[in-house]
């Protein structure tokens, strides 16, 4: 190859990884405002406030639009720079990412709407309805943000061992969330004026235990670009096993 | 172009042609057999037949698997094809709607797990257990399966007067979802004993509504393909507005 040809390569490979790199950086982006979305829904349900339930449901079309955005971003590098091997993987692992990040924050904005409707049924403050169901949805929160937050930062990384981590986590969430639903069925039984309440609660309970199962999808693309292997469907132990066995094809991102 | 090389370059996009229609068939196999899925959980459902819901619990991990291979197909023929134009919107289109056709399929599982957990509390026919819920849970169901065979119809013919009429039957899933679980509450404040029973319905008639909105989703990818437009997050009427005033990019598989 000749010397200008040759630089003319490196320029063009130096643009691409730049290219590479800003789609991981978007999702990033992307997954912050998710995160925010979330933690507000979930603040909203908790302390019976309407107004922030608002500005969650007045800004889901921004995450939206992210989305919309970054998947036209994937289509445009996969048609301009044909990427193989690992930097294909990497346009598959964002394009699969966003459908979940994008769905999370659908999540967040079903949340807020549960927070407002149920402080349309509730005069008093909220501590006073369903107390327990309450701090059951306070602890899941808590839980399931934190796997989006370590999903997140697996991503961020590309650390295969962080997202089998998170993965494991998800028996936790089943647990708490089928806490929740017994409670939930408890005070309904008890008292059937809560009913309506009960319900919103167990929507709110339901979504975040959707969010637990997509951080869970993320962490699953982690691996697949990390390995080149698809693991989804597959039993944890088994993906560990043979991770252990097997060299990573790359780590760069 | 000498003749030999412009022989072989008709052989190879002829190859090619063939592999983008062979994923148009995986999808439209998927489909049907996810199809099938639904059909049996909604008639375990319905008639409280056990035996029919464990089919659909056992045949789940065969819709899985088929949505890695076609994942895997379509990243093989990014890799090796290197796309372009309608016929990387085409391999786009496939991977999105597997996705949608994978978590259809997860809907009829958990209505097959509602439909051996209720049938685990009614000793009697179900016929005589919220039977205003059940007529209203079988006509949602009768409503999404139709959506979803247009929905694959539209795929298969990649036709967007079509898509858009499924996309319409919407509004109708919602208000039918709403009459359901209105029902479901006045059920249970009537009588605590059927509040099991009654959730166990209503994640069915939730798992249904989804079913609708993912049958909407297959339809943007099939405008995405035709249009190459991204409609979601769109209004419908804007949509069809914009479709009448553009003539398509492509109409062909």
């Amino acid at each position: 190859m000749n010397e200008s040809l040759e630089r003319s390569h490196r320029h063009i490979s130096r643009q691409f990884n730049a290219e590479l790199q800003l789609l991981h950086q978007h999702v990033l982006e992307m997954g912050g405002l998710v995160q925010q979305q979330l933690e507000n829904a979930c603040l909203s349900l908790i302390h019976n406030d309407e107004a922030l339930a608002d500005t969650v449901i007045s800004h889901d079309h921004q995450v939206n639009a992210m989305e919309v955005g970054i998947d036209e971003a994937c289509t445009q590098v996969l048609a301009r720079r044909q990427p193989a091997a690992g930097d294909l993987r990497m346009v598959m692992a964002v394009i699969k990412t966003i459908t979940d990040l994008e769905r999370i924050g659908d999540a967040a904005e079903r949340i807020a709407r549960m927070a407002a409707h149920k402080s349309g049924h509730t005069q008093d403050s909220s501590s006073t309805v369903l107390p327990r169901v309450l701090v059951g949805i306070e602890h899941l929160s808590e839980l399931t943000r934190s796997m989006l937050q370590q999903a997140l930062d697996a991503f961020a990384r590309m650390d295969v061992e962080l997202a089998l981590q998170v993965a494991r986590q998800d028996a936790k969430v089943d647990e708490e969330y089928d806490d929740i639903i017994r409670q939930v069925m408890t005070d309904m039984k008890e008292d059937s004026d809560v009913i309506p309440v009960a319900l919103d609660m167990m929507w709110a309970a339901r979504s975040l235990e959707r969010v637990g199962d997509r951080a869970c999808n993320i962490c699953e693309y982690v691996i697949y670009f990390v390995q080149g292997k698809d693991v989804r469907h597959i039993d944890l132990e088994q993906v560990q096993h043979d991770l252990n066995a097997a060299a990573p094809l790359t780590q760069e991102v």
